[in-house]
């Protein structure tokens, strides 16, 4: 029997570890997830990956010789050269040699990256990129993250730190604190949190609106609500959502001047508000790039959801096999 | 008799084409100009490159077959894959088989890319970036150009406009117009257009101090006048040194936040200010880093002056031929 050729890709997370096999165009053959045991400063893990995905290619009357490779990503600081991983908070691990283990376990070579660069990569090849080669993804959560995609590569910079994008510093003089240790970044007004607290502001100063009597009955507004009320002409929420997307729009247009992306993809909870954002977004966005940069760019809602990761994992195994 | 191996760079602008021989070490065999024939849009220049080049393998007992290639830049709009010209305004070339006309030529193999692109490759691989994979070049002159090099290639972008970081928005409200048709970019408070910019307000204002006398005297005063000043304690040119500093600051703090390179190049006319330049931004670029970028991050000034673009053009040949 010939072997199958076919991509692993794992997403490991502080809650659960995502584990996906997929055929060589990025199809899944199966996906599945696991829980993370971060006990011993996370030492098992690897010992669990190769366990549950010889038992899932089991299942398929197969074995890890039919694996071309298995790509892996974690939050964290990652030599992608080496797959070691300095630091991995959520996961516990410090100074560990991914790669070497989680090879040493099956025998199949094994590819390591951020996460969020893996996730970036995930849209480019079969998600909202439509794989374009050069991509700027943004990440609209509790922070504000980025994947930076040029000439079909993921960029890491010098030590691994290229993508911060949420760190732009959008407001330069009195700004919100950041967890960065500075003010006035872009995650501090871009963010779902940075929207929430741009809301409360003004939900404290007016105690009126749309935003107010939600926030007076469920004791909770979230960025979509945001955006909706914004939809329903609500005052609070339009000038939230034009300060929010001011930011983004301007960081993220110069940004565009400066990398030429052909498209720009936007994740993350806030992500749900979909063409509100978009829409809200676009006018600032033209404003701000040069005139041919805004012609040619479009955006993006991310597709893939919660898939990224491991898809952008498998991508990662094919990318390196391919270059062998 | 073996055959040499050596590298031929070409940096062709409005007015002298300059060309050199190069060995595979980057090191010059040897270097020359001659004058750029504009007529007929250009349609000589290919025969003129061939012309010149034979002459001088001549006079080293060569040939073209001593040649691994040929590299060519030209300030445009450039399709690297194809080597095409879609516009080069200064020479007269439209749409334009650039690689094609000058390996009919010459029989050698032909890579073309933009002369700013290529002048960031030139101080990468022999000068101020010290072969670092991860490179931001940005030129002071009359506007801001840009060259960026992340994982040791040439950033292109989606269209070839990869690089604009002289249109990055620094001044968002009320900023000045720019060439490019929007306001308050980073070219009008930086280059050395917007530094004389700034300071003529200034003298215009005060009517007095040493750039105000400068100008009485000469009619003229320069970016490096305003350096000059600066350092004389001059009020108004200190002024003018922070806005300008600040903004380049800020403008290059937030590219390193999103591209983490290992070093940033100055070069251009108004790097002729060195160290009194570096000692200005660094404060603005510290402030608006993240802290570990910032503390990661070295500044140099461009070393090659106009070399750069042939050494530049004969590392394109060099990255190419390794790659085949």
């Amino acid at each position: 029997m010939t072997k199958r050729n076919w991509l692993a890709g794992v997403d490991v997370g502080g809650t659960t570890i995502k584990l996906a096999i997929l055929d060589h165009d990025g199809d899944f053959i199966t996906k599945w997830e696991v829980p993370t045991d971060i006990s011993d400063s996370g030492h098992h893990i690897p010992k669990h990956i190769a366990a549950t995905l010889k038992d899932k290619l089991h299942s398929f009357d197969a074995t890890f010789s039919d694996l071309r490779g298995i790509g892996v990503g974690a939050p964290g600081f990652i030599e992608v050269e080496t797959g070691f991983i300095y630091q991995a908070v959520n996961i516990g691990w410090r100074n560990y040699p991914l790669k070497e283990r989680l090879e040493m376990e099956t025998g199949v070579p094994v590819f390591a990256d951020n996460d969020a660069n893996l996730a970036a990569a995930g849209e480019m090849w079969r998600g909202a990129g439509g794989g374009a080669k050069n991509m700027l993804c943004v990440t609209l959560g509790t922070g504000v993250g980025g994947g930076l995609i040029s000439e079909g590569i993921v960029l890491h910079g010098a030590a691994g730190m290229a993508g911060e994008i949420g760190h732009i510093t959008s407001v330069p003089e009195g700004g919100a604190p950041c967890n960065c240790g500075k003010t006035g970044c872009l995650e501090t007004v871009s963010s779902a949190t940075g929207i929430v607290r741009l809301a409360m502001e003004k939900i404290e100063a007016t105690k009126s609106g749309q935003l107010f009597e939600l926030f007076q009955t469920t004791g909770l507004v979230t960025a979509k609500d945001v955006f909706d009320a914004a939809e329903n002409n609500d005052e609070n929420a339009k000038e939230v959502v034009r300060e929010a997307m001011y930011h983004l729009g301007l960081a993220v247009a110069n940004l565009a001047n400066s990398l030429n992306p052909n498209v720009i993809v936007i994740g993350g909870g806030v992500s749900k508000a979909g063409n509100k954002l978009i829409n809200a977004l676009r006018p600032h966005f033209n404003r701000f790039a040069l005139p041919k940069v805004a012609a040619e760019t479009t955006f993006q809602i991310a597709q893939l959801g919660n898939d990224a990761g491991v898809i952008g994992a498998a991508w990662l195994v094919k990318e390196n096999i391919n270059n062998e």
